[in-house]
């Protein structure tokens, strides 16, 4: 057998145990929030961990992959070599005590995060914030993926990509976006919001979502929708992919949501069958996963077209509220474009801001040119330079977020990267099928999925993101058309 | 450390293993029902499974057995001992090709015994069932853990109980068995059950049996309760054992199985810490467990004084149906007496009936008295001697349980040691609170949970059942007992 087959039969294992992994971390989050303990759950999840540890780092990679690297490989052979390079690196790169000390930093940093959230006070979690930023400083001079620490973080989420290039996109966006958002709220005529402040029959809720994504085509027989505090999405094996839903948050939050989580699950559920159970079973960045879930639930899922066909349906599940309200003032109601303080309720305009500042600060985190004491007043100065308000105090603030607390620094900038690939795959979308609005009118959904299934979804992780983009679109990541999307949609919506 | 300090540890991953395992199970029983494909997570499950072999097999295994036989142990260490070496003979005597072929074999006939069973025709059966017998046989002459092949196999599952144990227990029991249904039968004064064949809402049978079985002491911050088709009762942890409930079957199916699952839950749930993660954290044999859930189900959850509390609650639930129905008739109703088919249907008299003919069968089938292709006959003959009447069809007859499919022969016997050891049990538990019927009265029931658990379920597998039947009840397993607690239960809602 030649190393790269041996090295794929041995990942094949790693990527079962993987699966295992993800269930009994999805068991968790669905089945046992009553739980009184979970000691014997966490002493199952260190075993894999293990055995995981184990398998990635034995030396039997290390020689396989110097051999493989003398072979001729294909495309798919290359891309699988380089994943499993990758892991081996991640997995062998960092001494073991320094990864005892993240996980267990981590453990006791979400507890101190949490409170302090609570109480909206940021010095219960300072100290643990500054360990965690030197633990996440350490990690990356011992990976030294790229010349700058903030660079090789970033890397973990968006392999391939550094500051520099992130930088690069998101600073002429960021004068652009603040004074789109001034225009807008300038209109006299803007959307009101009230209906959805109305009750809304949580069960109908999740009936309803989960009649929507049946309707987008996510297929029962190789998937779940369960409901959940936290949505998430976890693949259990190639033909396993669960989806979760809340319906605690004002509506519509729950279909948004939940058309957000289906379109990372429609994702893994294309890839093709012969990446199956190879360590490319997956979707090839974060950015690029995001843009799957940001694209059904924001270009799709919030447009006209869309709603003209959904809006009767839920004028009938909801006759008390939205009877009498037209189409019209409900769709303009759920695009309301609104500078607010938490970044998981902002909307698609102002939400790339909401980045902009994440990104910002850790890149001086991480440099050291602030100090995590500093942390809340450069939040909220900051804050108001882009969005215009400051936030009431840090639970609203610099405390929102879990990110920082499970030591993720570099992960935000990955979510608006999503928006922009978003908007650039579907221009080229609409590009090679027109008629997709058309489509939407009449609950038609497939050919949007088809032309994703074939230019994304089934690749997995073979082609990086900015290899994919341009495959896929022609050129490299270009925010113009997002800037030219959130024009042409929210003008009209806001009478401009 | 000493040899058994190292088994323990050894043990307390394969324990951990054994639990993933259970989840991957659970999860595929209750979550995966309307999938289309199961291949990802029977290739988890094998990956597992060779997990677990490896460390059962590993020689350092053997090596320790053979220095903790030297050691002086406490009285847990020894059981430990005894249990580990169990499971290292099981898994070291057999040859990997009779286990592969036994696995293998076990997936062909369950799907052909499925099939048969759906066409009512043993023929597309027979042949696997003569593989499966010859397996069994290859199996229990390897394992030689008794002088004869049957007993062998029956120690699989009561460890300890030969086919002379049992038969000197069954064999008086019959006539009498038989006699006692004929007088019930005889009665001028049978119980009517045409209100069990009314519908009753499933939604709120789940419910009630979800309040019965918190108010039976079943702690939802260390469980669950599903719904499935067909119940079972699984441990993923010390602190997480789940049972399921299926809502289909005729009244009061749904209530008197989900409390038989509480029975087989509450065991497990109550064995002491000091035993956690180690391989006596189980139940100490089939027919122990089983004398757990029959207790609860039919002694407790069938008595007059159960329903005196609960039946008040169900006449509201159910008003259609129970309003005006009085409790005497209902208890009646629920404690019918009258041979039927199918095993898993039967009451507490007909039952024992259906597992001697099982028994009887089985052992003349492994010593090769009869043949595979006479067991139709053979079994409508011997249904007629029990219980006087013939199965219309084999799907009703010999064909209707699972287990011989799946190879497991010497399993039957251990149902009906169940309700004899319940009898005996509760016959003990009655001794020291004489109160418990009046406690059920008013909906009290810990009193008998707390006799149990002091008596029994602490103990996990310390103590084989044999022993832990004198240490209780003082002497050996004794089915007067049982034959009491029918004649004095039954007589009097017969009025005889």
């Amino acid at each position: 057998m030649t190393a790269i087959k041996e090295l794929r039969d041995h990942f094949a294992e790693i990527m079962r145990l993987n699966y295992i992994q993800a269930l009994l971390s999805w068991d968790q989050e669905v089945n046992m929030m009553e739980y009184k303990s979970l000691e014997g759950r966490s002493k199952q999840v260190s075993l894999i961990e293990k055995l995981l540890h184990q398998r990635v780092t034995d030396e039997r990679v290390g020689t396989l992959i110097k051999k493989a690297e003398k072979l001729e490989l294909n495309e798919i052979e290359k891309a699988m070599l380089r994943e499993i390079t990758r892991e081996y690196n991640l997995a062998t790169k960092l001494p073991e005590e320094l990864v005892t000390e993240i996980a267990e930093t981590s453990i006791l940093a979400a507890r101190e995060w949490r409170e302090a959230r609570k109480k909206s006070n940021f010095s219960i979690f300072q100290e643990l914030l500054e360990k965690t930023v030197e633990l996440q400083k350490e990690k990356a001079e011992k990976l030294g993926t790229h010349p700058d620490l903030y660079s090789t973080l970033i890397d973990l989420y968006e392999p391939g990509a550094t500051y520099n290039w992130i930088a690069n996109i998101f600073d002429p966006i960021k004068p652009k976006l603040i004074d789109f958002i001034k225009k807008l709220n300038s209109s006299p005529n803007k959307p009101h919001d009230s209906l959805l402040k109305k009750s809304y029959d949580e069960n109908k809720q999740f009936e309803l979502s989960r009649e929507i994504i049946k309707k987008l085509n996510f297929d029962f027989g190789y998937g779940r929708q369960d409901k959940v505090t936290h949505p998430f999405t976890t693949s259990l094996a190639s033909f396993d992919v669960r989806i979760t839903t809340r319906t605690t948050e004002p509506f519509p939050d729950c279909i948004t949501s939940t058309i957000h989580e289906f379109g990372h699950a429609i994702y893994e559920m294309g890839i093709k069958k012969e990446l199956h159970d190879t360590i490319l079973c997956n979707g090839t960045s974060m950015g690029i996963h995001e843009s799957q879930s940001r694209m059904w639930e924001n270009i799709v899922g919030r447009s006209k077209e869309f709603w003209i066909y959904w809006y009767p349906t839920f004028q009938k599940y909801f006759p008390e509220n939205l009877k009498d309200y037209p189409l019209e003032e409900f769709h303009r109601a759920i695009n309301i474009v609104q500078p607010s303080f938490i970044r998981v309720n902002a909307d698609e305009v102002t939400y790339g801001l909401h980045i902009i500042l994440r990104f910002e600060i850790e890149k001086d985190l991480i440099e050291g040119k602030i100090q995590v004491d500093e942390l809340p007043e450069i939040w909220n100065t900051k804050f108001e330079e882009l969005l215009g308000i400051v936030p009431p105090n840090d639970a609203q603030g610099v405390l929102q977020d879990v990110h920082w607390s499970m030591g993720s620094i570099g992960y935000f900038p990955t979510y608006f990267l999503g928006n922009l690939y978003a908007a650039q795959i579907y221009n080229s979308a609409l590009k090679a099928k027109p008629n997709l609005p058309e489509d939407y009118k009449k609950g038609e959904f497939s050919n949007l999925l088809s032309y994703l299934r074939e230019n994304i979804h089934q690749h997995g992780a073979v082609y990086r993101a900015n290899d994919l983009i341009k495959r896929v679109t022609g050129e490299d990541l270009n925010p113009d058309y997002f800037l030219k999307y959130i024009e042409t949609k929210f003008k009209p919506i806001y009478r401009l």
